[in-house]
């Protein structure tokens, strides 16, 4: 098989992602699977819950892709159109199916342990001709469906039912069906240095890169990862061109590289903590508890985290950080004098090897002329040594919340690597 | 102009998409603040940095669609090529804009305070036939089309710039030249009743709606959100038809109502605290700081938000929250005992007005046969009265941080307006 016959569309169906009511993770999640297995997301559609829309969508993705993978619309409720639209757009009918109808029955009996309604009964329809995939984790069934060449698979919108579906059916049958060619990627990513000066810097080295490696720039929250997507017939060939060309740009962009694997700044810190059997508190106020959820939303974050004190107010900072009402008074809560002594009070109060400290004006509000929105400093710091940051942040809210947090898992890294200036 | 001529497709450029490394989700963002403007937006598709794709999806969403939004692809680096994709679609060549240099270049000296290289004054190129759309946020400017009666305006994908293009420039003309139909919403919130019952209860009112007004069920952590949208041309007529088949709705699902508002629970919380002037303190164990983040998020949380102690690890427990030795030993972290000594702890330890605890098996290790993975107790408390909770979550362990967080707030609302049972 070639490249061309393995391309996939994915559809989402919902009116819910067309007036912004929830922000479409599936696609994402899908693509990240199949793109690890081999398989290539050309186009990613969304149409709203219209049954002529629909119809149209799945004609024109036909013509792009060999394979549609279409997510959303099988819940219960009447707002839910898609299946007997799929029905007639594969020329058949709906029918009960035994299979399916025996596991809602069974989910309702033992495991949501609630009377079955005759609406959830009309889960268990499908259209005749399709295959029904089996979904453990809801009644929504999937359906497989096939019509002049192309291939369809249809799954409920709800992630984690959609996830159960794609790992234990669509993509191992799509693995079995289609031998693809090899897709892989080394991902590196760098801190301190912006968009355009990376490029100015790695400019002669991407251009000289062979047509079968392609560089992406990903920037996010202050950092920039770069990503070098190589495709070939023969894994092994592609594999070793792309070690060298990822070693050559390893050592252009040493200066600032964070890591050389695909990996969250928290999922990195949380293996140099796990590794060298460290323990790490943190002691936030302007990140309010982010970055304990940052650290804590990973499995095993108990190997290394022993708890945070989210000091909002300053009543907090002093009684249980211990910072001084001196040093609130003299140089503030957003002041290098209050993380320092934040740091010093989590390592005591939690009793831990490391200790981190935020405090900043994530706004819209509670700006001065002298600390404006956005003013936010930082300390990471064990019993030998604390070291401190500032910046000034020109974003909303959240993005401050965001690139604080961010920011102070690197700080908190170079402390614990011990490169820190 | 009829609603046909307002309908929206957004087009979102960028490999980054199709592999899943990043979450659109500009696309929610901009369908959320045209549709609150009375646009609809009718299609979002997402296709790679690849020159034939995204011309293909430009011919056809044109067909589509009205009007065109792009985001994506004008980086200053070299993965960049929607620019002079956008300078041959609409016939016409890159030039330097002067007004735009002039502001990439005051970036650079006063706000970013780094020399400007070769590279970015590519930034300042546009097609020589768009209208310049200043973006005061960042250094690639916004670009307006015109072709064969349809608009196309591109933006960069950076979220805070596109965000302020659309805010300062794209929504405000699209509202000066097309005088759209009103589309208006209603939403509440249930907790408490599951989606097909929900549907059972509200069928006859369902099904008795009049064509204009239509509902959706959007499930989301555990709770069912309902939201009637209203198309009309008279603003005034719909708003008076809206109001009296929301009240029908309200009536029917009042037993399980949490909220007439589109608003999220950390919100509607925030607001029954700040109303009432009464402080919040959490301790957290297994949601690691995930309530707090969720409340800090919001600006002007410090009304009542005091602080959270994460107790991640006993020790922090029994130090911090004064859970008691035996307590742990005897029934363990997982227990209605330690929830409810937590939130004594927390009550005292950050002397606020109510307090909120948490203490569960979040997965995907951890778990036993007498506290399965997804095991969790909640607590909220005040001086005179501690109510609990108890799940059993059968989710990754994400959701199931997101489905505590969200349960506890909702008990901490029913014990603040006295209706915890």
């Amino acid at each position: 098989m070639t490249q061309e016959n393995t391309e996939i569309s994915i559809l989402t169906i919902g009116d819910e992602l067309l007036i912004g009511q929830v922000i479409d993770t599936n696609s994402a999640w899908m693509a990240r699977e199949l793109n690890a297995s081999g398989f290539y997301v050309k186009r990613r559609v969304a149409v709203g819950d219209n049954r002529d829309e629909i119809w149209k969508a799945l004609d024109e993705e036909s013509a792009h892709a060999r394979i549609i993978l279409i997510t959303g619309g099988l819940g219960p409720t009447a707002d839910d159109i898609t299946k007997p639209l799929l029905a007639s757009y594969f020329g058949t009918r709906l029918v009960i199916n035994k299979d399916v109808l025996a596991h809602v029955e069974h989910l309702f009996k033992n495991v949501f342990g609630r009377p079955m309604i005759e609406r959830n009964k009309k889960q268990a329809e499908v259209p005749e001709s399709c295959t029904v995939i089996h979904n453990s984790r809801g009644t929504a069934p999937g359906m497989w469906f096939e019509k002049n060449g192309r291939i369809y698979a249809s799954m409920p919108g709800v992630p984690h039912e959609m996830q159960g579906i794609m790992k234990d059916s669509i993509i191992p049958t799509l693995l079995e069906r289609f031998t693809t060619g090899a897709i892989l990627h080394r991902t590196l990513l760098t801190a301190g240095i912006g968009e355009s000066f990376l490029a100015e810097r790695i400019e002669a080295w991407e251009t000289a890169l062979p047509p079968e490696l392609k560089l992406a720039y990903l920037p996010n929250l202050g950092m920039v990862r770069l990503r070098i997507t190589g495709r070939g017939k023969d894994e092994r060939e592609l594999d070793e061109l792309l070690t060298t060309q990822f070693e050559a740009l390893k050592n252009l962009v040493a200066e600032w590289l964070v890591t050389d694997q695909d990996d969250t700044l928290p999922k990195l810190v949380s293996r140099l903590l796990r590794n060298s059997s460290k323990t790490l508190a943190t002691a936030e106020s302007c990140t309010g508890g982010f970055i304990a959820h940052l650290l804590t939303k990973e499995p095993g974050a108990s190997d290394f985290f022993i708890g945070s004190i989210v000091s909002y107010a300053n009543q907090v900072k002093k009684e249980l950080l211990s910072v001084k009402e001196e040093t609130l008074s003299q140089f503030g809560a957003v002041s290098e004098e209050t993380v320092i002594q934040m740091t010093k009070g989590a390592l005591v109060a939690l009793g831990t090897d490391y200790a981190l400290a935020t405090s900043g004006i994530m706004g819209p509000d509670g700006g001065s002329p002298d600390k404006p929105v956005g003013t936010v400093w930082i300390a990471a710091g064990n019993r030998e040594r604390i070291i401190t940051h500032t910046f000034s942040f020109r974003h909303d809210r959240l993005l401050n919340i965001e690139l604080t947090a961010n920011h102070a898992l690197n700080l908190l890294r170079k402390l614990i690597l011990g490169i820190a200036r």
